[in-house]
């Protein structure tokens, strides 16, 4: 039978990253082409143990259905890592999530209408860019320098388009691992508060901070009433519990609760409970300490390995944490065409094209480096070197 | 800051029943309007034993990202559910749901753009009508009888509207508890095959039968592929974990997978792995088994209170299984005014013309016998009939 889909899915095939995992079943390939977090960072024993007494003292309530904000234990977790300057989050204004990236899905369903306009940096995250074209939005990209987002393009796409909200990662950003001081943050709520445009703050690689002191962020200066800011486990406890949350004002969240009503009823309790109380055990913040120790070292050899690997001309920012490198390379090499003849030469990373709304820039490529041992680093990394600099 | 939000959400308040809880917290009510299952009947020691060993053994995979299908074991343990008259389901025609719940919203989002008709039972789950009003559908009621959905009048509805997809309870449904007979759902595969018409048979209750032979599914006479069979294990282990599952054409069930990669990338690991040990240890039949043992006798105690206290031409639906009861007052009986006398004699109910797309039909009510003694159902039913009879 052929099926008379909606118009939303035309063009809409799946994530370009998740067809080039597929590729690399080979275990001899060094990838720096993934986007996880390191197994070896996961406290599995601690959460057995939890989960474990959960289910044997309060399975009555951790079991049936629970109410769509969320759990108050998990609630209450939330709000204090949304709090800043002294300023807590008010009643109705946090909701929990099942993974942050339901909180693009329902920023997006609550104001986008088909054709209406959705700012990105240039380039975003894959998932969020599809997400926003399943609600048949008009995606437009906002250029970046080395401190993310350009508040003068801001500002004058937002006079061309008249956006209805901008999607930005302001720490470490995906997939270019920049950030955006916090004077550009400051200057975002004004720019986009004046112009009554909203602010969507994905931030789930914040807390993944190896060195240098952390930014504000940018709801801490939302004094419009714009921004939703969103909170993500999943790369300090593990993405594979789907546990996060948005903060914002309350008539946002509500919409956010109803949508999320006919999607999932709620976020799985026991999920819940195990990220509240690991926070609540104390054993989060010292896991961050070990997980940023884990990956400091991984950042520094992939960046001395690109600085000195990667061809003469080559753009690199070093990131202070978070999960990847972004490299631009001369114009004249393609690191789209050139991704095939990386994997058979074992080695891989994710073309830059595929961040891009627009497509293009095939000069640029993303590496993570959080999954391969420091060795291993500066072998793939030479073998990247070496191929790139036979095509100039 | 008055926000601009989508039309979507015009007319979206939340769910009337959330309103009527939040009335009960009084513990002295008798509630009758739940929609929950007992507490009594949650495996909380096993599950404890099982979150712990898998937390244990298999941290590095559970705690990781997934993929969007889900678990091998899952859809290993829920094809099989599927499985019926030997023919199993296919590669990619399964995919795991945060609850089945999400599978109506996938299912809507697959295929309905503003203005496409909805076919609904009449009266229906509300749930269902929230999402349905969500992607701005046009929702059409089709009329019952005791045996479920009337042929007749889908038919014509079909005819008349031109219906994107219909959307079913089959056994025990929701509100009115009624079961869909063998005959119909081969009818109604018929019908909407022959019309191109999509089925959407959303069966959580199907597994609670405390008396006579199960029915076999509307997706088992599905020779025209036009079924979309949703799978929960909320009634039959827990709804608080959120999982389920979704059985169709592997073409949806992809939309499904890209629609869900923007909501929550996948259901969570751990709850997936859950039910699926649960069910591969051997638990989960003795333990539906138990369930039903557990639910038999409150069902037969509510059924038979209906009978002796509820006005003289009160129609009453005996089911064989569920969580429900359905009552048609006499018509001059105002079910949705008399809800606040109720509470006042501390016995609660959930008005039936909430479960009308179309509002109306005010001499029906809901009862719900899973989580009151048999003693408190006769107390309960006592005063409510006393109620309804003072009225008359």
């Amino acid at each position: 039978m052929n099926y008379n889909f909606a118009d939303r899915y035309e063009g809409i095939t799946g994530s370009a990253i998740r067809n080039i995992f597929a590729l690399l079943a080979d275990p001899e390939i060094i990838s720096f082409a993934g986007g996880n977090p390191s197994p070896d960072t996961f406290p599995g024993e601690e959460l057995a143990r939890i989960s474990s007494d959960i289910l044997t003292n309060d399975s009555a309530t951790i079991l049936q259905y629970g109410g769509t904000y969320g759990r108050n234990s998990l609630l209450e977790v939330l709000s204090e890592f949304f709090t800043e300057k002294g300023k807590k989050p008010g009643a109705g204004e946090v909701i929990a999530l099942s993974g942050s990236s339901q909180g693009i899905d329902l920023m997006t369903k609550a104001f986008i209408q088909k054709g209406d306009t959705v700012l990105v940096e240039s380039p975003t995250f894959l998932g969020a860019l599809q997400t926003f074209k399943l609600f048949e939005a008009n995606i437009v990209e906002v250029e970046m320098d080395e401190n993310g987002m350009r508040m003068d393009d801001l500002e004058a796409k937002i006079k061309e388009y008249n956006p209805k909200f901008v999607y930005t990662i302001p720490t470490f950003q995906n997939p270019t691992g920049r950030t955006m001081p916090a004077e550009r943050r400051r200057e975002m709520c004004q720019i986009c508060g004046k112009n009554g445009v909203l602010i969507l703050e994905d931030d789930p690689y914040a807390q993944l901070r190896y060195s240098g002191d952390p930014e504000p962020t940018i709801k801490s200066f939302d004094e419009y009433d714009v921004v939703v800011r969103l909170f993500s486990f999943s790369k300090i406890i593990s993405p594979g519990i789907r546990v996060g949350g948005a903060y914002g004002n309350k008539d946002i969240i509500f919409k956010f609760n109803l949508g999320k009503q006919g999607q999932d009823v709620h976020t799985a309790n026991m999920n819940q409970e195990m990220a509240a109380r690991y926070v609540r055990e104390g054993l989060l913040f010292p896991h961050i300490a070990d997980t940023a120790d884990y990956y400091r070292g991984k950042l520094a050899a992939m960046y001395e390995a690109a600085v000195k690997y990667l061809p003469e001309g080559t753009k690199i920012v070093k990131p202070e944490g978070g999960m990847f490198i972004w490299a631009e390379l001369p114009e004249k090499l393609n690191a789209t065409e050139l991704f095939k003849e990386g994997v058979e030469n074992k080695v891989a990373y994710v073309p830059g094209t595929h961040f891009y709304a627009g497509g293009g820039h095939h000069n640029t490529l993303r590496l993570n480096f959080t999954m391969v041992s420091e060795e291993k680093i500066e072998k793939g990394m030479k073998i990247l070197g070496e191929m790139f600099k036979k095509h100039l």
